[in-house]
């Protein structure tokens, strides 16, 4: 075991504040990364609030590391000493169950380990990206290709995957039409994503207030929702909507949208359920549907695939002196699109 | 126009009654069909009800059509005086659209025409099944193959179609894992289809009623959803559920038991929404869906599908005078399982 600096909230109702937490001693399959950058998730704010359940505390939070490789286990064969490497929302998993053996970790049958605030294969509580060095078993690192800032990267490790999962699971490309609903920390990069892919991408966003800024990041067309002719003008046109709308929707009205055989794909949770008319779904053999991250395999597909088309996150770096003012700024959307902590600075 | 026996309903409240309804002169491409059996589907009544929105009366309703051809138009080239046809929901589409285009004629989005109580493309009210003869357009009458009797071919017109279309865009097959919810008209055929696809055969009913008809009818296995410990026991379980029940279910209890990308599939439509917690969604990628019947092609594959595995629906033949008291029969669930109206008798 070892101290590392890291920020931690001491409570669910107290601020982050500069403290020390411990790191395992390095395994023989473990990876040690220095963090260059961590983003901040609003799921972050979410369970250090304790709004998903109880939380053990001290707890630092963070899943969008990255980072370089300072230390290898004796076993390690797949990064070395230099590599600019990532980690995202998950850090272990049984690797026995039909979902792991298929690559898919994040649908573990016996439940993955996040990367915080979870209770790790040897007892301990995990400890997030917001500290100087992490320690994660090696087949949960994932490789940051040259060409890709550390700071654009972090995030897309769990915003990037979120969205390049669904998108690439339910056929983005050309010839399809797909819409965003919501443009924040996840919808900026489905449109960058799905736009990459060559689809034909749609914002459906609350206002224009983003309008410019979305054609900018690749969308080809952009809709207020709060305009009720958006509905109409819309109806039966998208093959793949992804929501990253976390809050209460009515779904039924973008369930209107899909064209025949169309998918409406959550990637986030609201926490009421969402009454569905099941018409909508019989009139056009639609979807509902819902996605979570991507396996390690496929989160490795996504950064080579980000690399190769210049896609980052948009950034605004800050220093770790500022999450909370961070935070605030989150849960009040201001921001485009994601803050990521300077590591250097915790 | 002709004049033509039937039994129609006078009003949303008043009992079916033998009279006379008037059939279109046969055009160019209309085919006569002498109907020898009508099957009645839960629909039927819900339709003459007016449930489901007002309706113009006298309505003779029956969707589920089997009958000999006894006069063709003279365009006609896809069947012939003496064939055995079919009919089903729908007697009309635009045949323009995309989804008309991609033979998927029940999601037509000028809206299909359906086989009574819709208006037709000349204006005049759809008049069904429950009538001596009806004229349809070549295009949407299929041939009945030889060794499917007339009688068990008629609810495979609507059932059969209803589960076979999901099924089979769903992918039930060897190795696959299929639940059907509730062992009614629909359920009943999905329990045969599914067998005969190869898949492996779940039926979840509210009691053990009828587990050993289930059985036979080829489900591997048999629960009753009012035990508990089934949703414990069958939990992360299937590929597909076909979800037969048209009534207020527990929408997530029934989606924890699909495995890794599975699919709950409604083919019938509650009044009331479902509210689904989208986290049910996630956690597994998995979809809920709806099914419409099915195109005017699988139908006629379906039906191919049926007299080469020897599947017909389980019958109940009943003159016409009885339907009132079928019609109380259904409504209570009294029917093993489904009524078919020998239409001599009409």
């Amino acid at each position: 075991m070892f101290t590392v600096n890291a920020y931690a909230a001491p409570s669910a109702t107290g601020e982050l504040v500069p403290t020390t937490i411990e790191r395992r001693a390095v395994g023989p399959h473990d990876v040690l990364i220095e963090i260059k950058y961590a983003g901040i998730c609003h799921s972050d704010i979410h369970t250090v609030r304790g709004d998903w359940g109880p939380q053990s505390y001290p707890l630092a939070p963070g899943h969008e590391i990255a980072g370089i490789v300072t230390e290898v286990g004796s076993a390690v064969t797949r990064h070395a000493i230099g590599d600019r490497v990532g980690v995202g929302c998950m850090v272990n998993s049984c690797g026995e169950c039909a979902n792991c053996q298929a690559g898919e970790e994040q649908y573990c049958l016996a439940g993955n380990t996040g990367t915080y605030g979870a209770v790790d294969r040897d007892g301990t509580i995990t400890q997030g990206g917001y500290s100087a060095h992490v320690v994660v078993t090696e087949n949960f690192v994932v490789r940051i290709p040259e060409g890709l800032g550390l700071d654009v990267a972090a995030p897309l490790l769990c915003a990037g995957i979120t969205t390049y999962s669904p998108l690439r699971h339910w056929g983005a490309g050309p010839g399809k039409k797909v819409a965003v609903v919501g443009l924040g920390g996840l919808g900026h990069m489905a449109v960058k994503i799905a736009h990459a892919m060559g689809a034909e991408v749609t914002v459906l966003s609350q206002s224009l207030k983003k309008q410019e800024d979305g054609l900018r990041l690749g969308a080809d067309h952009y809709y207020a929702t709060s305009d009720e002719n958006t509905f109409t003008d819309l109806a039966g046109s998208f093959d793949l909507i992804i929501n990253t709308v976390s809050a209460f929707i009515d779904i039924n009205a973008f369930l209107q949208l899909l064209r025949l055989d169309g998918a409406l794909v959550n990637v986030g949770a609201p926490a009421e359920p969402l009454p569905v008319q099941v018409f909508s779904l019989i009139l056009g053999r639609r979807s509902f549907a819902g996605s979570a991250i991507g396996g390690i395999r496929e989160t490795q597909e996504m950064l080579d695939f980000c690399a190769e088309h210049g896609i980052g996150a948009e950034i605004d770096v800050i220093p770790a002196s500022k999450i909370n003012e961070a935070y605030e700024r989150v849960l009040a959307s201001d921001v485009r699109y994601r803050f990521v902590i300077d590591a250097a600075t915790i």
